[in-house]
């Protein structure tokens, strides 16, 4: 008997205003895992975001993960721990491959280490920018927003 | 042979900021048209948006309507005619179900209208308010940012 074999794909975010360049980037994620892949999907906790980038979401964090498990392309989606712990991330998705944006370094260098300490061979991989957009990051696009209100006054 | 017949349910909007609120909103449109429902979204030109807005959206039509066509609820996305031609929409797309949103009242009267004269069958079916939050439309979301902005200056 043949037995399909899924491939889970862990990636994770902010996510806090959902855009196209979004969706492009879970899709390529997705992607690195082949045809059968299962995407997973960790949405940041309030106080992660506000830790990392000095102010909180504008979104609320259940919004935010209840938006991303409504993307088709999303399998499931998981929200992080306020710590970052990436060790009981990984513990319990058992990923087979990390996919990690252009912008997560820091994200990568903690999601090696932990694979490194627990001698698991899940890949790590990148992916790329996506969209030739201005509009790729919640924070250009919250800028957008203020400049474009202020041309309407 | 049992053939399984299919409700289609047509509803629309500008989609510039997608939030939880839109999802709860969708889902309810394709509940009105039961299980076996097909949901499709008429979204809106950027040129109908700054007529009826007075200003253009943040995010272009192609990507506002890929984002929609990207939710699981939705079956279909198709980008609406500038001119709000809803006599077209409805020949093209046959719904059996109208969903109207509680802020769509010039759209209610449009579709009753075009319904009379063709002399159709389709159901008009208002939809509430969902997510009790204040962020429950693009507005308040850009109002939000704005202050969310300032108070970190």
């Amino acid at each position: 008997m043949v037995r399909a074999l899924t491939t889970t794909v862990l990636t994770s975010g902010a996510f806090d205003l959902i855009h196209y360049g979004h969706i492009r980037l879970l899709e390529a994620a997705k992607k690195l895992g082949g045809p059968d892949a299962r995407l997973v999907v960790i949405v940041a906790r309030d106080e992660t975001v506000k830790r990392l980038k000095g102010r909180r979401p504008t979104f609320p964090e259940d919004q935010r993960r209840a938006l991303i498990e409504a993307l088709k392309v999303v399998d499931e989606a998981l929200l992080g721990y306020e710590d970052m712990d990436m060790a009981t991330v990984i513990d319990k998705v058992r990923p087979d491959i990390i996919a990690v944006g252009h912008d997560q370094d820091d994200i990568e260098s903690m999601v090696r280490r932990v694979i490194e300490e627990k001698g698991l061979d899940t890949k790590v991989l990148r992916i790329g920018k996506f969209v030739k957009s201005d509009l790729n990051s919640s924070s250009k696009i919250k800028r957008k927003i203020v400049e474009d209100l202020k041309s309407n006054y």
